[in-house]
């Protein structure tokens, strides 16, 4: 009888995300949960009383890897100081152009301590970048669109109840095909703010002024918030000399669950490569899946 | 202003896959074409005018990878031959049952003759098989099915051609859903055959005898024939415990022309890899596509 050692993860950020994760890695039966990292550790949820809750991941013992579900700003700086301790990360960092930035930034620093960070390992960026790499290499020329919703978008959102006057906010994105999308914006106003001032100034946020939006005021965002979420990407291009391939991938999802999910997965893979830094695309697929290799061939190539 | 050496590649075989895959080298500004490998060496078709033809690889200049365009049967023998040689080998092989013993062959010879081998690397198996990969890492439980067409099926074509009584065939797979297939097998007699006895050993075939099966005679097959192909891959699994998570993929394309524009991204990856045979999962996507690094990721993550 064999026994694998299992995976050691820490999840560092209980948010939605967070919690999640701790689902991905309770299914997972090649890992086991060193414990939850969080700046508040008296008063935890129900839910965390299994588990070993600390504000520095130092207090955990023999971790190989680091769960990074603290908002996107946080990560450089978090992901560099894990890193430095020898211990592996993935995160689900999500602005697309800063990507090579993050990646080229925590490389050298994954290689001088022996670790190995993947970068960015949600679903966009993330599997849906694995998509649109693989569509490329099917037909070189050509376009891809990527059409996201409807659903909601956290960054929207955010960027919405930041506005003046804005007590929270639900930014849905919906989609009108070829890449185009509508902002279907809900807010709930401040106590004394004025529904066409606060309008105004959302529409001529950076986060909206190029899309089509829409506000609309609501009495409760809570209400209405649904984490299901899609794309649909497309891709017509040309294979050789052949014009005309046609492709198409689409998904209906719960947004966190999928994200948490796939950042299981990049943990993984981060036991089964070389030293330094990677974003997904760099990443042999294979290392994502749990199991015995030629077994994964036989069943899945 | 950088000069890069371009891949020097060979086509091995020259039936539609071969035709194909010049196409696909000429369209890709990093390689050019060392020549073409074939038995007949005289009485050459007009567009192979400007290449060197040859009955022997050794017989081309400075080879770094060969395009095994040759049938599946013969792909063992050949690869294992020209991996001896130091060049680096990609076939479509598509036995999916068989896939797991060429690779472990190819592996340790690839490995003394510091080559590097990619097998299968069709569409199917081939593409679809990183989609499989990528759906299970999104959604670890849960069913895929892969439903082809409708489209030619080379292979089963093949199998109805060679049944006694059978002068040409044509096999078409017809996609029922959740990975059941219909074959509707057109078939130009012999003189003499009687259709209802080829008709019922064709049905008795292993190719065909498990699935709904209709045979019927045509005067023409060649008029029947179309390369066009496709696939609808589903599945609906469980991200951690969150269920009902659905993941779709299809695409409509020219079978020849799409295997061998992906023969030709694998034969670029194999540039990038350690010696030894691998199938695509095992292939960081990225390398299947030319360019820089950082503004690959740029562009796609």
């Amino acid at each position: 009888m064999s026994v694998t050692k299992k995976i050691r993860a820490a999840v560092v950020g209980y948010g939605n995300i967070g919690k999640y994760a701790l689902d991905a890695l309770n299914a997972a039966e090649d890992f086991e949960i060193a414990g939850v990292v969080r700046r508040a550790t008296n008063d935890q949820p129900a839910e965390l009383a299994a588990y070993q809750v600390v504000d520095s991941i130092d207090k955990l013992d023999n971790v190989d890897v680091a769960i990074l579900c603290s908002p996107t700003r946080a990560i450089k700086e978090i992901a560099q100081d894990i890193l430095k301790k020898g211990i592996n990360t993935v995160d689900s960092f999500d602005v697309h152009s800063q990507i090579v930035d993050l990646k080229n930034t925590l490389d050298p620093i994954a290689k001088t301590h022996k670790g190995v960070s993947i970068v960015a390992a949600g679903w966009d960026p993330g599997s849906d970048s694995i998509i649109r790499t693989l569509m490329l290499a099917m037909a070189p020329k050509g376009i891809t669109y990527t059409n996201f919703g409807p659903g909601m978008s956290m960054g929207h959102s955010v960027a919405a109840k930041s506005i003046a006057g804005v007590s929270d906010a639900l930014s849905i994105t919906v989609p009108l095909g070829t890449g185009i999308h509508r902002r279907l914006v809900y807010i709930e106003l401040e106590a004394g703010a004025d529904f066409a001032t606060v309008e105004r100034r959302l529409k001529a946020d950076d986060y909206f002024a190029s899309d089509e939006t829409h506000v609309k005021q609501v009495d409760s965002i809570d209400s209405l918030k649904d984490m299901g979420h899609g794309v649909h990407m497309t891709h017509k291009g040309v294979s050789g000399a052949t014009q005309n391939q046609l492709f198409e991938y689409t998904m209906r999802i719960n947004n966190p669950a999928l994200t948490s999910q796939f950042l299981v997965s990049a943990a993984r893979a981060t036991m089964k490569l070389a030293a330094g830094a990677y974003t997904v695309i760099e990443v042999a697929p294979i290392h994502f899946l749990q199991g015995d290799r030629d077994q994964l061939i036989s069943r899945l190539v």
